[in-house]
């Protein structure tokens, strides 16, 4: 396959023996581009006049990212939730989107609860459902096949702000909104695998089931931020996107193939619900570090603007300093506050659809 | 569910006892919306700044739009293509497109092929692929999920001589691009339902697998046409799109409720290969009126530009004048030329993902 990587940080290399699924995008679907910005950040950015359009797909399966027999109304919510929240970490604002579905029976009551779930969503957002396509899926000897669900949605983006995945510096600061981990908490609690007193139950379930994409968050950081991601592959991954995209050297003078920039986080400023104490260590820090499905913002800031953002607030969600970027290559993940406490010894490792386990 | 139909055509009415895929659209993601064109033409209109783009996705599933096996070259090229055939009918010029992929596992050779396929197209049209997302399918106890291939496509539209599917009117030419039926004959030969000599075999496989979007066809008639479709679902269907949304009163007070022009074609106008001559009255009707899959554009316009179009060729495809708009309702089809033959009986459905048969 021809055809030369647009990423400076160029294509990531399969693991041994297996394709991972960010390998295989690189691999096979990165090609030189005319548009601005190409593949590798939450949204691909395109100039039409003097305007910046932001765009991003994102697909949901039944089996893979939806138990069978999810709640419609929930899975409208989140099937534009986890596409509002690739706008957020754009910073860009939502204007429309377009919707593919593909379903075993067109069944009214599962769409109407459906839709409802997506379009009070989209109207939050001020989002209008513009085009899209709907058919039947396969009915096999193994039954139908898999409810899925794919948006493309669009926003609008200052292009002079705009930072994508690839402007963090050794020295920054490292933030994340809200709290993290309940989405990943919430799945185990429906596999049975724990329990939890009701309260702490119902918000996991709600966390996992209707995401919050921090929109507002995201437009409020376009100008202070260096680098944002949305987490939902986990912490330690996505911020592993910034800091491989950000590796490069200052004057612009970018070492192509990989490398990438290190962090150094503070395992007792990672913000979770007090649920969580309790918990397993072991079991935490899975949730709190490589927990998919938060749609959280994960950003990287000059300490210039550290008590700007200390005090952003937006929509009920705010910001919490967790870590630094250094220039030494690897995440480190200290046991305590900044300054004191132990490096853990983590083996995590965040969600790849098509790596083997 | 609450919300107004933006179409002044209105909703489609659900046929007796069974929920047709396009009044599946229409009642439950149809929405008012605030950008310039909504759900009903192939496109999707945005005005950004003084620019305006066209938007449209489609998505191809294993099983249903395309047989299991089936070569990944021409399943990366009939992906785009369709979705190129969208812009086409919407007189736009293509610009990127985003790729959702579903997938059972990471198989190298088959994302080689399919990428080539992909690729080798959007050159030819200067259309880049700027994101999207791919994912491993469910493994289930009937085996694994089916290939699911969503794409969603910009282009660029002037947005004074578009005219989308609702412009036709009563006195009208009715044209059709290129040659009709032979992807639906594809389709049964590789049933095995008929032989045909090697060449018409061959080409009408090609046809089925590797069609060919009209886009520098849309783009010439864009001024032209008083509407457009692509021809996806078989012509007598898509043209009913265009009468149904083309009904109204042409001063401009539309009157809400559904409704349709209607038109007479003559069977020995609508183009196709020699090959079909010999065949079966009732299989030639079956594949050149309602068959699928073809992607040449219908197209309508006033009688002022005969000339103009009949002389028409882009990139090898000329267009062919087929019949003509009347004001009353239904589409009937002579058996000769124009003003010759008695009318044909029919009893033909264009393909509908949802509807019972």
């Amino acid at each position: 396959v021809d055809g030369a990587p647009t990423d400076p940080a160029g294509p990531l290399p399969a693991a041994a023996g297996t394709l991972g699924e960010f390998a295989l995008i690189a691999r096979y679907f990165t090609r030189p581009t005319a548009e601005r910005q190409g593949i590798g950040d939450d949204c691909a950015l395109i100039d039409v006049g003097d305007s910046t359009l932001a765009i991003s797909s994102d697909m949901l399966l039944e089996g893979v990212h939806f138990l069978p027999g999810a709640d419609p109304h929930a899975l409208g919510h989140k099937a534009l939730a986890v596409n509002l929240s690739d706008l957020a970490a754009a910073g860009a604002q939502p204007r429309c989107f377009l919707l593919d579905l593909a379903l075993p029976r067109a069944d009214e009551s599962w769409l109407a609860a459906f839709s409802r779930g997506l379009f009070e969503l989209a109207a939050r957002h001020g989002c209008t459902l513009v085009g899209g396509d709907t058919t039947r899926t396969p009915q096999g000897a193994g039954g139908a096949g898999p409810i899925t669900i794919a948006i493309t949605i669009l926003g609008s983006v200052d292009r002079a702000s705009y930072r994508g995945r690839a402007g963090a510096r050794p020295g920054d600061d490292i933030w994340v909104s809200g709290q993290l981990g309940e989405a990943a908490l919430g799945l185990a609690l429906r596999r049975g695998e724990l329990t939890l007193p009701p309260a702490a139950r119902a918000a996991c379930l709600e966390r996992m089931d209707r995401p919050q994409a921090r929109v507002a968050l995201g437009r409020a950081l376009a100008g202070r931020a260096s680098a944002m991601i949305d987490v939902s592959d986990g912490l330690l991954g996505d911020l592993a996107h910034i800091l491989e995209r950000s590796y490069r050297a200052d004057d612009g003078s970018a070492p192509l193939g990989r490398g990438a920039l290190g962090a150094t986080l503070f395992w007792a400023q990672l913000p979770r619900a007090g649920f969580f104490d309790p918990l397993p260590p072991a079991l935490q820090q899975r949730c709190v570090l490589a927990g998919g499905d938060d749609y959280e913002l994960a950003v990287t800031a000059p300490p210039q603007w550290r008590a700007e953002l200390a005090a952003l607030r937006c929509e009920g969600a705010g910001l919490t300093r967790i870590g630094r970027v250094e220039a030494a290559p690897g995440i480190r993940v200290h046991a305590g506050h900044e300054g004191a406490g132990a490096e853990l010894a983590l083996a995590l490792q965040s969600f790849d659809h098509f790596r083997s386990s």
